[in-house]
């Protein structure tokens, strides 16, 4: 009961976390950089940051998590197979738009593509999760994929999940930072105008809801608890080889 | 057996990226960025790339690791929680004195400190790992700290650990992407120098480095197995709560 309570409160911290970081990447975009459209102009630009943050981490770090929630212990494991194989679905798509919208900017002002830190360890991170996304489809929602592949499946889908969320929340930071680098001008980013610390505690609520996160995924006693015939299903938690 | 031959073959790749990581940054600071010296010059920046990469990641993510090498789970624990504690106040000191490298430099050419979201997630990183060694200490190592204390701890310990890793690999990335924008001149970022590729892949190394840490630490049966008396004992694992 004790421990039921905990999870609710870090949940709830987890959920809070999730709003903020939408609102400011929001709030950031349309309030210093002038809001957004998609005509190959800085503004579909914009729509970069707002996409990535709410895409790759704040849809996936929640995704990550469905099966952790304990009202959803009553139901049909299946059922939340399908939630979070959804939500992932989801924060993918809008994670390749958020892609579409920065490679569209760079045509518009003939910038090259790809060439930042930040846009290698990016363009990997969407990589690998696509790759995660058609492999867990492939080995824990396809009826024909065998026993003997979804174990060994587990303890990988669990790791490079958790790999996935630690490359998005490197590539989110380091491209807030690039954009303060590169955007400001007026006020340069050394003499901290208000624009810059609103980013930069945009950067550090990325941070605290990828930590919170992990957090979650790390207490064991959270987990599902496994019911017969549900020992290979797959959750995204830190106990790969014990329940598949 | 089987899993002791992968274990070793996985600890060799982890060693093998540190090697690499560690002469990348030293090659990237001394053929590209005009060596080292430590007297308020622009010289004296490019230690802060090297000593933050050996401290804080290489250094760092070995010591993290040293509980799950085979070979020493023949010898004491307390001898090897004496080598994890060493290593990583060894990891910590080269972390400051990476730091007073910087903020050297910063004073020497009147620039502002901790600015950029790089800096504000790098020095919250350092504190972080201070506190986590102290309470480390105080909880692991002295012998008057109490049984419950211990095991309480040890979760919180094993997470926070993990918290300081992802931690200082944003911060090596965004902080590697922030040096390649203000540095390169000549030719710029955008047209990818050669100084540019062999960065970002000494990113890439890091990044992979931080993965592979991850990967060792989250299967459970490379842990040291637990003997009698030893369960109040620190390891840097993923089951804090069933050993402690």
């Amino acid at each position: 009961m004790r421990s039921s309570v905990f999870f609710y409160l870090t949940y709830t911290l987890c959920l809070c976390l999730s709003l903020l970081c939408v609102l400011f990447v929001i709030c950031w975009s349309s309030r210093w950089r002038g809001g957004f459209s998609w005509d190959g102009s800085a503004l579909q630009f914009n729509w970069h940051p707002v996409l990535m943050v709410s895409g790759l981490v704040v849809l996936y770090g929640n995704a990550a998590v469905v099966y952790r929630v304990p009202f959803t212990w009553r139901q049909r494991k299946y059922t939340w197979k399908l939630v979070h194989a959804g939500l992932m679905l989801l924060s993918l798509l809008v994670s390749v738009l958020g892609l579409c919208a920065v490679f569209d900017f760079h045509r518009g002002f003939h910038i090259n593509d790809l060439y930042s830190l930040h846009s290698w360890v990016g363009i990997c991170t969407v990589a690998l999760f696509a790759f995660q996304w058609i492999l867990g489809l492939a080995g824990f929602l396809f009826p024909c994929s065998s026993l003997w592949f979804r174990r060994n499946l587990k303890p990988v889908h669990v790791w490079v999940g958790k790999a996935i969320l630690i490359l998005s929340l490197t590539s989110c930071i380091s491209g807030i930072n690039e954009k303060l680098l590169l955007a400001l001008s007026g006020e340069p980013y050394s003499s901290l105008p208000v624009e810059a610390k609103f980013a930069n505690s945009l950067g550090l609520l990325i941070v605290a809801f990828g930590l919170v996160v992990f957090g979650i995924l790390s207490i064991n006693k959270w987990q599902r608890p496994e019911t017969e015939g549900e020992g290979v299903h797959v959750s995204m938690d830190d106990s790969g080889h014990r329940t598949a």
